[in-house]
């Protein structure tokens, strides 16, 4: 993770509301200066009200960020959204703000109204911690099934130095179009909403919607870069994106890496696809397959499930011409098995990341993807996740 | 399974050829009489060799079928063929038919290639062995993570008296479009292949087709219809078609109860969607979900991760709309839960079967589907299947 940096205008905390049976499930971020706001959020039609609310906001500018695990406010109605009303009125009051000053987001599980009289209650001690060296027990605090918190920061130079912040979460339901579970950056560079867009989309594209842990897409999945409006520093602009990407990325890797119960990351890269499109369904339908998951958690190099998983969507394939290298090793050529060294392949196997890479030679279309391993671990965490 | 009905024209056998380490792994269909066929295979675009080899002979009629489990001669290109059509000269020569005369199906482990030799030497033994009372040796041969042999016939009444008898294999790689893994009817129901094409399509359709275990759609997948070819007997249809569709449901549904590491076989029933299309999509959706097969395993009814499935499609669908009922408890109204007693619903899934019912209420549009759950055993089996 290297060094954290600070935000000196950017403060977090976290409390224990009991939300969650045990540990923090409640974390605050306050603005000292008004921030705007870009994100993303999920495909999946079924949004949280966190979403539907953030959404009206979209053109303002806001000064606090309130966000619980242990309950993720979707499938909940119109009730679900009158319930973030009501707390923006109360916790904006406690806060000198106005209610349409303050954003939320929910993690956890589905279906369950938010506890509104927990957050209030802890409402006062939140506050009362936030600070600019809080940001640690923020990111504990939006955790569901994650095994650590996940943080990223970097900084750049411009007309004077700047610090970009990323956190996120997210363990399970991982296959994020737009977004991941919940990942916040935040940054003390200026900018204007249309001259970055571009730029933090295609950070987002490049980082979490290249892995999947479940090919699950969530509910709540949202992004969201906090920044202070302002004329962009052009000489730090550079900086901003080299960062944006940066960040993002390792977010995105902490989570694939984290994904529930996983041992091995997949590095799955699809080459030699007509359009990058194709690559992408080729790659996408390889990195959902159980059978080649469990393949690799056994340190199987079972190829036949890759081409299987290759024939098994709506590209149009010449099996004959499928290579496909796995560890660096060439094992199938021209859509046959080359003769290779199986037990000296499956040592190399016996590692926590693995490279995988598919060519069609079809064209030049290429994508790559992350994806797990799926484990008894998985299997163990999901069959008892509410109980 | 019932009472097990006989066709005397059609002898079965079964040997151990050393293909797998241990157990039957090579299967025989002798004729007595030519008999036509009609055959559906996968859709995946990588193809095993013997759907290739069988695509050429589907004007002829046909003496014999050859099955061998523990590999599935696919990826394994126009070698793969040729070995098949080495097999059929020096088999058919055995059996005093044409090459032309012999069918293959394999199943098992992609990409290597099948061990000719160890068919050759066995072939002697499988052709005395043959008999009509075979044929659950034969069910037995085609075997792979199957716990169990799967056979199911039926008789009805024409002119004459006929029967009907399926043996099906599959437990893991199963979902189905067209066929699966293997699936084999034989009837001494005369017919014209023009007259019952339709009668085959939908019987397939409305059974393997609705199954699924892993969303992973095989290369093997086939099944094939032998019937002598002649007038049908009008008076006979009715029953043929009736038989024909009890026969290949009761199969399908003995394989997905296999389904590899299965606990529970889950029915999911999609209603009100604006097509059958539409509702075809939902229910595939959420009978892949790793996250639902989880929950059922834990029997956990976490309604919250049905309703991210049904969101996660390109089907239209409002919220607010869903009912969701489980084991006949509506426990979702309008897209929120309903009140019920968590405990009881908890108890009633602890069972071999579970009914799910999805209404999106949006028009009239209906399909259902049967998956498994997903379980510590199916991680077992599959990251050690070839070791």
């Amino acid at each position: 993770m290297g060094r954290v940096f600070k935000l000196r205008n950017v403060k977090f905390s976290a409390v224990s509301s009991g939300i969650k049976k045990e540990g923090l499930d409640l974390g605050l971020v306050y603005f000292q200066e008004p921030v705007s706001f870009l994100a993303l959020y999920t495909t999946n039609r079924v949004k949280a009200a966190h979403i539907h609310y953030m959404k009206r906001l979209e053109e303002k500018k806001v000064r606090a960020l309130l966000v619980n695990s242990g309950c993720a406010n979707a499938a909940t109605g119109k009730e679900g959204v009158k319930d973030l009303e009501k707390l923006a009125k109360i916790i904006g009051e406690q806060m000198s703000v106005s209610p349409d000053d303050v954003l939320f987001a929910s993690t956890g599980v589905i279906g369950k109204r938010l506890p509104v009289d927990k957050i209030i209650r802890s409402f006062p001690e939140l506050l009362k911690r936030s600070n600019s060296s809080g940001v640690e027990d923020f990111a504990k605090a939006i955790m569901t099934t994650d095994s650590y918190h996940k943080i990223s920061t970097g900084s750049f130079k411009g007309e004077k130095n700047y610090v970009l912040i990323g956190v996120a979460k997210g363990a399970g339901m991982i296959n994020p179009k737009f977004g991941t579970m919940l990942c916040f950056l935040f940054t003390d560079f200026p900018a204007r909403k249309d001259k970055i867009r571009k730029a933090f989309k295609t950070a987002i594209r490049e980082s979490f919607e290249k892995i999947t842990v479940d090919a699950e897409t969530s509910t709540n999945d949202t992004v969201v870069l906090f920044f202070p409006e302002g004329d962009v520093d052009q000489k730090g602009y550079e900086g901003f994106v080299r960062t944006l990407n940066s960040v993002t990325k390792e977010l995105a890797l902490l989570i694939v890496r984290d994904g529930e119960g996983a041992t091995k990351v997949i590095h799955i890269k699809v080459k030699g696809a007509r359009t990058k499109k194709e690559a992408e369904e080729v790659a996408r339908r390889i990195a959902r397959s159980n059978l080649v998951k469990t393949a690799f958690f056994g340190s199987d190099p079972n190829w036949g499930r890759i081409i299987a998983a290759v024939g098994d969507t709506n590209v149009r394939v010449a099996p004959h011409k499928i290579e496909i290298i796995i560890q660096g090793e060439r094992i199938v050529s021209g859509g046959e098995e080359v003769i290779f060294d199986e037990a000296t392949l499956k040592k190399r196997l016996e590692t926590r990341n693995i490279d995988v890479e598919i060519n069609l030679n079809e064209g030049k279309g290429c994508f790559d993807i992350y994806t797990t391993d799926l484990t008894y671990e998985y299997i163990k965490i999901n069959a008892s996740y509410r109980t």
